[in-house]
């Protein structure tokens, strides 16, 4: 049996095996994600962000519960900056999900992002999608919500959780990191501590300048494991949303076609930029004796290997 | 005088807009870079990131009041990204700096990142560029220490300082981020609240680790603007080491090679991408039938867009 068969066959190794594949990217990786192609589109995605601090990984963890609880299988892709002192993505926060490991039903994958903004923005949904082509219901992917690229990568979901605490000003760094405008679902975690009142009092406030729009995002309160159950309401609220209108095909038409693009741009640039060494070398030059300025140095460049 | 002429000569008021020309981008930005090239070079540049709520913008005013007293004059580029309820970066946390705003030899600017990863690696070194042809000693690149990208903006100075707060866990989310393997200077802040000798000795660790590297960052530690001094001297330390065996230069040309190769990647994909629609378009759609994955659809229009 093929490595791809065996993952839609419901093979965990194969699919950690194949997910190594994914991230390392390449052709092996183009063979991998075609052969499942076929096989996405089933799981629902949602996305998980928020300051770090804000509790995610435990939230997450609780959301976990409940949806084994419903029968429901559910795959997590984990975004961890990768530190140089362990090579890969430290896995502190993650332990808090392993007691959900040792079930089938649940697959959780921490994935570096090797310090390359393209690596992330490509590695993570192709991840995704192969858990979706490994038959999995619900698939979650959790970044920290301050990086561009981190807040980019959870948008592609069909749903966008962003996560505060009431602890040390989330509100505003949520609205500075732009984090208000792709939540679908806003959740005050550590709803039992001091200032969670008004940290849900600012958050309608500030919902209340984008009035009018078809989709006004719950403010959701939970504790951690506990109680997840209120995200799991807003998590529904949503789906039933994106059930009216073809809207969640629209949805993901439009990630799509932004998620091809950005893969074009990468490849395009990998592939010209490989036989532009002693160009870029001249410009360098060129922009060292002071001659031209980066800028005006880069079109050149683009001027020579675009044809 | 022409606008570039103005800046070269210290007009306050050239400068802002000049630098409202350079966020813009476009061929007005490649022309205004080109005429200030050759005055780059000389400011001392220093990037200043870590989590949010580290006190950044309070060390930068702190240090900006040092560097004054020493008669020396300071640029500084605060990176915020855009709040979609203001249209542009918040100017809360600037607001601190506004007292040295008055004074003619700091000049201090936000710039909202707009939610384009390129859009901030291209624009922020080229503020700073303008900000070194406009004669300031010494310029500071302020960014939040979380996203890949904001990050890789940050390690463009010849310095690069990394200020964690002994709340919060600032350790591990800062090796999790990889910012200990980008710093020059480990700034400890909050020096006098609990947990910060421990996080000094943690610091100290992490840095035994990478022991034999010609160049060890110095743990300092801080009390917001009331003592930026114990960082002054780290910097200075810092500038001295970068003084020996041509280093600053190495290093200089490095970022600049790094520069302008991310430019042409950038400019290339723009171009190239530019009457690809149809292409693009016919892909989306061989994708939505599961014809073939997205990976496998980005390489089919790069082989047809590159010749």
């Amino acid at each position: 049996m093929t490595v791809a068969a065996s993952i839609l066959s419901g093979d965990r190794r194969a699919l950690a095996r194949g997910l190594s594949t994914i991230e390392a990217g390449g052709p092996d990786a183009v063979a991998l994600l075609d052969q499942v192609w076929k096989s996405t589109g089933r799981a629902r995605r949602i996305g998980v962000t928020g300051p770090s601090g804000a509790g995610k990984s435990t939230l997450v963890a609780g959301l976990l519960g409940l949806l084994r609880a419903e029968g429901k299988t559910a795959g997590v892709i984990a975004v961890d900056p990768t530190s140089p002192f362990t090579g890969g993505a430290l896995l502190g926060d993650r332990h808090r999900m392993t007691r959900e490991a040792s079930d089938d039903g649940v697959f959780v994958r921490s994935l570096a992002s090797r310090g390359s903004v393209g690596g992330l923005a490509r590695a993570a949904p192709a991840s995704l999608d192969l858990l979706d082509a490994a038959g999995f219901d619900v698939l979650i992917i959790e970044t920290v919500g301050v990086g561009q690229s981190e807040v980019e990568v959870a948008a592609t979901a069909d749903t966008v959780v962003v996560v505060l605490s009431p602890e040390s000003g989330d509100a505003v760094q949520a609205m500075k990191a732009g984090l208000i405008e792709i939540a679908d679902v806003l959740c005050v975690n550590k709803a039992d501590r001091e200032g969670a009142d008004e940290l849900v009092a600012a958050l309608e406030s500030m919902l209340d300048l984008k009035a009018g729009a078809p989709w006004r995002p719950p403010v959701v309160s939970t504790t951690g494991t506990e109680s997840a159950t209120p995200l799991l309401e807003g998590l529904e609220s949503h789906a039933k949303f994106l059930e009216q209108e073809d809207r969640l095909q629209a949805r993901r038409r439009i990630g799509m076609a932004a998620r091809l693009r950005a893969l074009v741009a990468d490849l395009v640039a990998e592939r010209l930029l490989a036989s532009a060494d002693e160009l870029l070398a001249t410009e360098a030059s060129a922009i060292a004796a002071g001659e031209r300025s980066v800028l005006h140095a880069a079109e050149r460049v683009v001027e020579e290997i675009v044809k």
